[in-house]
């Protein structure tokens, strides 16, 4: 069950997030955005990074002018385009021009291989289409480009009219074409129909890549049935991006053949950064990260049973079926109503703290059961935990004490404007300060934190730095309790608090509260915090 | 390349959402949530629902007590359990008894199987674990009760040890297990890796199950892998909720061995119904629905590129890999910042709007970029892009002026409050009206529909069925730019809104404001809305 193919002497890691991934619902990315993304896969070293269809659109056209800037140390640029028009010649074609001048080395172009789609969509001849085939990779050739085709729809293609479609395969590699990529478009293949074509394929002499889609939920299948049918050049995205279901995702796809066919195709070094990378791409696209994603997911190698806790103390590697470290990940216990005392201890550990004495874990066990049934959750947010737990062992400093706090929201001449007064005690000093704001929690953290500052003036570079509300009952509109996480960073570390409450602003307040308290007696004055007597 | 297996004579698909699908981190059901589960699965007609471990803690117990009471017409109820302690017997085990009184007649129990997690997790003998399957299952057989084996840590028991891990299998099966699960606990697996192994266990004569998860991302392809190798039981969850990165997720499993395959497991009708069942079970899981999820999500047939709106305009089925009715989807136009006039124009057309006029068509189109730019999505939300066409066409009603609005937040004596008041006219009369609610945006929406209410009574009935807010530009902390929709709902139908700001309150408000003129011209007052000239 082990046996795997053996790496090609070339192999090619294409990453189309900024191309294909950038046509998912609800994402958009600015030039800017893309110029970063470029970057954080220059560092993982992915071997081409496809950026866009100049030409196209300005954004695209602009982001290849601003790439030319980018000295990127182990991954080449792609422009991306298509066949030149029928009927014309792409040395006058307008949209061959602008994929040349946008000056890269490697261009990507993709080319239809359905017959119906050339009938029906393109409207043109197959024998026209083949001809546009040849004369545009023929004319990008002589221009000094390397060149890959696009093969759009070859599966369905190749299912509908098997000869056509390793005709338009010949006919790119033959007009010089350095790789023919067979592209599921439409998604709907599985694993088990990949090696057939593929091989198909292969009998042109051409060498193949794959460009698979996510709709049958097997795009990172499909792409190593490809791979071990023989090709060497693998298309995806970063965490899955793409229109529809999305492309393979490659910080699943690369971690697998990494790994798992045991192929080197990163500096070990690089792909421990593919979690980061991984993370960072969807904080410039501003995608939700999915806990649930292999092997870079905040769950993916979490936790959660009291059954398998106690067990994973014997040895964590029954439990996970590689080591985390490997990409950058690692292995997390999960305080959660599940679990058994098993977790509680070794998370305490984790802080510090002794909680070998079973009634006191057992305690501590039934209050965090408590507050979760209430709708707090501890897995995510630690700096929350150890302030229960500090409490529960009468370990709970009070840097500060708060009498009263408002905040109001109000149209004024068409402005919004918010204002909040918040009344505290620090250091035996009373202090009422007003502070305005975006919205009511943003003038309630400048409000409390500039209070605060007179007796604490670090808590002013305090930042938070994310802010999220969850409705804990859906479909209860604006009546559902609400969970509220907030992180905070200060000189590089952050932490994250949690309130809940069915008023959004009163579990803002509280996780507010909190992320201050906190982050003064474990940042501005330790010597607040009393530890541990273990 | 579409040779597939053909349906066995038996085959079952056994939905465990209720007991592995709760062990995803986050996530936590109540037995009436599990119960509410349990219909939805009974409706659509999976042949097995595993509802939870009996004796393993108070919920899962309630459960089944509960359970009794349910109808089920489709599905059977299986109660999950393991095999007896080591070196006690199952007749006297509380835990084998607490399984046997949940009162089902069917009893899924888990085995280990991986020689190591025998000797240092259980820490008993190779030989006394077969005994306790042996033992275990022959008793529950005595008990009458029809009874599945989950070998647990399979696939990475039979690399370390093929004897033993198959032995189990074997003993399992003897003493009269009727399925015996291959279980790939850690999900390690790749497709290419399943066939050899169920191969090798087949040998054992056992009837086979498979249960994935999707640490290598190839759930869904292990799954469908171990079915071409012969197993007739496929385990998962809805959704893919599990621990870690989940188990293979039902909702593309299903869909791929009835409409790839063609085993027609379900009836036609009930497939149609998979979309509305998965997000049913996301809604009571109080989990968020993910977009590109295989088959059934939002983004699933959705198509952006305005590349291929106009081609789909030809022919829709060149550019889906299915038709989408089948499984209770439907294809959708993506307005968005990358449509070319094309989508603007079939989307008009879907709204009864004629937008053949190019210039028209651009100008709409290009309000939409602008829009979109300042950080409006009108890809969700259709309500408040009707708006934006009638206004642009000068066809937009206005039921009601707002002349002022505030809102305060404040905690009284230990108690946090909320108050807004409005002042509106509506059909010539003005109304100022205080409301109190549950947050601020609570609030207003109870004052400002209150205030309407004078005018428009229906808009009492109105529902305000989900409130979410998404942070445009992640990092800033509460200083963001905020995107908030709002779905609501009257007489069935529901429509949703948008508002962008950085004041979430003044995002929010523009929400409920759309919400409400979309609503009375739309369900309450139709005689306001003019129609379009066209």
């Amino acid at each position: 069950m082990t046996t795997t193919p053996t790496v090609p002497e070339e192999f090619h890691i294409f990453d189309t997030s900024l191309r294909d991934g950038a046509q998912q619902e609800g994402l958009r990315l600015s030039v800017a955005d893309k110029l970063r993304i470029a970057g954080y896969l220059d560092e993982l070293g992915v071997t081409f990074i496809e950026g866009g269809w100049p030409g196209a659109n300005p954004a695209d056209t602009q982001f290849f002018v601003e790439a030319k800037e980018l000295e990127l140390r182990n991954s080449k640029l792609v422009a991306f385009g298509a066949t030149r028009k029928a009927g014309a010649t792409a040395a006058t074609d307008p949209l061959t021009k602008a994929l040349v001048d946008a000056g890269t080395d490697y261009i990507c172009i993709v080319a239809k291989s359905h017959d119906e789609h050339v009938t029906r969509a393109l409207r043109t001849t197959l024998d026209e289409n083949l001809e546009m085939v040849t004369d545009t990779v023929t004319y990008l050739r002589e221009q000094g480009k390397h060149v890959f085709v696009d093969c759009e729809h070859f599966f369905d293609g190749y299912r509908a009219n098997p000869e056509y479609a390793l005709s338009v395969v010949r006919a790119a590699s033959e007009a010089g074409a350095e790789v023919v990529i067979l592209c599921d478009t439409n998604g709907g293949m599985l694993p088990s129909w990949m090696g057939d074509v593929v091989s198909a394929a292969a009998q042109t002499g051409a060498n193949l890549g794959i460009h698979c889609h996510n709709d049958t939920g097997c795009a990172v299948a499909n792409t190593l049935a490809a791979v071990e049918a023989g090709v060497m050049h693998v298309q995806g995205t970063f965490n899955g991006y793409g229109e529809r279901t999305g492309n393979a995702d490659l910080s699943a796809v690369i971690p697998n053949l990494q790994i798992k066919f045991g192929w080197e195709l990163l500096p070990p070094a690089n792909l421990a950064e593919i979690t980061r990378v991984s993370h960072a791409i969807a904080l410039v696209a501003n995608q939700p990260l999915l806990g649930r994603q292999p092997y870079v997911g905040a769950s993916s190698f979490a936790h959660k049973a009291g059954l398998h806790a106690s067990a994973i103390k014997v040895d964590a590697n029954l439990y996970q079926h590689i080591d985390p470290t490997l990409v950058g990940n690692d292995m997390r216990m999960l305080i959660s109503d599940m679990a058994g005392r098993a977790n509680i201890q070794i998370k305490g550990d984790q802080l510090g703290f002794d909680l070998s004495d079973r009634e006191l874990a057992a305690r501590v066990t039934e209050r965090v059961k408590a507050k979760e049934a209430e709708g707090y959750s501890y897995e995510s947010s630690d700096a929350s935990f150890e302030m229960l737990l500090r409490d529960e062992l009468g370990l709970l400093p009070q840097p500060f004490q708060v009498t009263s706090w408002r905040v109001f929201t109000e149209e004024r001449h068409g402005e919004t404007i918010s204002e909040a007064t918040v009344k505290i005690t620090a250091k035996g000093k009373q202090e009422m300060v007003v502070g305005e704001g975006n919205g009511p929690v943003n003038a309630l953290d400048h409000a409390l934190r500039k209070a605060i500052a007179a007796a604490y003036p670090a808590v002013e570079s305090f930042e938070l730095t994310d802010y999220s509300v969850r409705l804990l009952d859906e479909g209860h509109g604006t009546d559902a309790t609400v969970r509220v996480l907030i992180n905070t960073s200060y000189e590089g570390s952050t932490w994250t608090t949690v309130g809940v409450g069915t008023n959004v602003i009163e579990a803002s307040w509280e996780a507010l509260f909190d992320a201050l308290v906190y982050g003064i007696f474990t940042h501005v004055e330790p010597e607040l915090r009393p530890e541990t007597a273990a």
